[in-house]
């Protein structure tokens, strides 16, 4: 068995190497075959190691000076002589020293390094980021969470493509259900956008287009993926972690005030940490950047350890199931039977 | 002081009359000084107050046949000939019989209706829905939530004004706070349309505008009004309510089980009853079709009595504040604002 290779930007997010660092190291203890390049500045990567205490031999250090914020525009990524963490781990992914690389940086360049280190696979126009959505009875997979705020009806076709394979590649039984997210389920609902693209997933014998749904549909389990551009999506994705945050400092509150209140949270403790645990964000955290020839996760900029630890978790397994070579498969599959089509007619 | 008379789709939404007369009563036993017009097939609404035995004289019963569903095409809703209860009741209000009418029948044929004939008022291309939405500290209005999937930055713009309106008649302190929903808050991100609606907000010395806000902000109290194209807005307020079922159900699921877990959720009791009041959507039932010459007032199409109930009191306050009228005057005073401006150049 070989040794699963992944990149780590260690500058990026809000906390830098004092997330990412510690999050690297709680996966090594329980993964064997792994082994991580660590990519900032070493100086910082090394303090951290050495506070731990940290002399095994999973881990090497790649060194740069230069880092990028979130208020950096995202071009900046591609300033030859100042390469930065970002840049540096996707550039890794591309030399084929790593399977995948994860970045807790500025989306705007990770994406961009993406397109210009890595391409987009043949038939994909642009990436998409894909997040997880947590239902009440199973998961779902949304895509496009923000890399594309205009999407023609061809690119929302393609994200069904890729959602559907991400999806049978983390359990889902073949082939995954894909629904068009729009404001109603009626036909003659939607902007010409979306009204297009279901025409061209309704003619597409590849994927199991299951038709238009609602917000809500993302919780209830109605479908496996769900297309949308990436303005929706990311607002999508926003606003639903707002009402877990209001549900949570609803929670909080109760566990002050009077005694009585106080007494009764503390009896109704695990209930709401059972709640909590299955709303908690930290478990989702690790967007995939999907129709690139090469993988790449993005961490939300303020996850912590543990949910660091998430994205790193969903780099190895979409290393190790090599996603970009199974999307290529499937668009080739498709493009293959559409020409097909087109000849028989 | 005059009695305030509201026109109710009495056939509209999922169950018809058995929801909008118990709910139309229940509000007669609080508001001495409101009358209802209760729109739809007499019949059946006759019998529903028989069966209360109500006998007062706050009630009128305007009779038609007619009544559209949601899977009509909304243009349905102008055949001349077949007048339904929803047509009907938006005609009260033209005739100015009624202050405001309220409907959980189809929303499509209800724009429609509205603009056919009440129509827009003057600056205001095209009306939009608004939405209440429940933060941890306070609320927040969101428009458009479906009325236009596609919007101009002007539209937008026109959002941002009318919504203040509406926020500062309903408590908030003058001016109300204003954002822009989109995908970061540095000026780069976004789509066209959005960047050019925030260059006119802040041109525009009337409104509050504070800036371009995320999806969370809806709950946080960080701004009073946020705005959206009706796509990107119906999305999010169905997909919050998504969460709110996924954080009800896991906590009826906590209720069930082992002998020990039904102990438990009896003691809890109380503090889930708390929070599931604080997010009960009923409260919140009840969108504002803004921007017309006169008030319609869209209720939820499942909405239950309390949550209908919770639709025709919007209805009141919004007839007793006049707000098409504010309207009117706020949009003609930065017209004239912006006239001067222009002249000073």
């Amino acid at each position: 068995m070989i040794e699963t290779r992944i990149a780590i930007d260690a500058m990026g997010g809000e906390y830098g190497v004092s997330v990412t660092v510690p999050a690297a190291l709680s996966l090594l203890r329980d993964h064997k075959m792994v082994f991580f390049y660590l990519v900032g500045d070493e100086p910082q990567i090394r303090a951290q190691l050495e506070m731990v205490g940290y002399t095994g031999n999973k881990i090497e250090i790649i060194h740069t000076p230069y880092l990028l914020t979130d208020k950096d525009k995202p071009t900046r990524a591609l300033r030859a002589k100042e390469k930065s963490s970002l840049y540096m781990a996707v550039e890794l992914v591309k030399d084929k020293l790593a399977g995948a690389c994860v970045s807790a940086g500025n989306t705007g360049a990770l994406l961009l390094a993406g397109r210009h280190l890595l391409g987009t696979l043949p038939g994909i126009d642009k990436p998409a980021i894909v997040a997880v959505i947590p239902g009440a009875s199973k998961n779902c997979l949304l895509l496009d969470v923000g890399a594309n705020v205009d999407c023609k009806a061809q690119q929302l076709f393609q994200f069904a493509v890729m959602g559907s394979v991400l999806a049978e590649s983390m359990g889902v039984m073949q082939p995954a259900s894909v629904g068009l997210l729009n404001i109603g389920v009626e036909d003659y609902k939607g902007n010409e956008q979306v009204r297009t693209a279901a025409s061209l997933l309704e003619q597409c014998s590849s994927i199991n287009y299951t038709g238009y749904v609602e917000g809500n549909a993302l919780f209830s389990g109605t479908v496996d993926v769900v297309v949308c551009d990436g303005f929706v999506g990311n607002v999508t994705i926003k606003s639903s972690a707002g009402v877990v945050e209001v549900v949570n400092s609803l929670l909080r509150s109760r566990m002050q005030g009077s005694l009585a209140s106080k007494l009764l949270s503390l009896v109704s403790f695990p209930l709401i940490r059972r709640l909590q645990s299955r709303i908690n964000p930290a478990q989702y955290n690790g967007a995939s950047l999907l129709g690139l020839q090469g993988s790449i996760i993005k961490s939300h900029s303020n996850a912590g350890s543990e949910a660091f630890a998430y994205a790193i978790q969903r780099a190895i397994t979409e290393a190790e199931s090599a996603i970009p070579r199974l999307i290529a498969q499937r668009v080739a599959e498709i493009v293959g039977v559409s020409m097909q089509q087109e000849a028989a007619v």
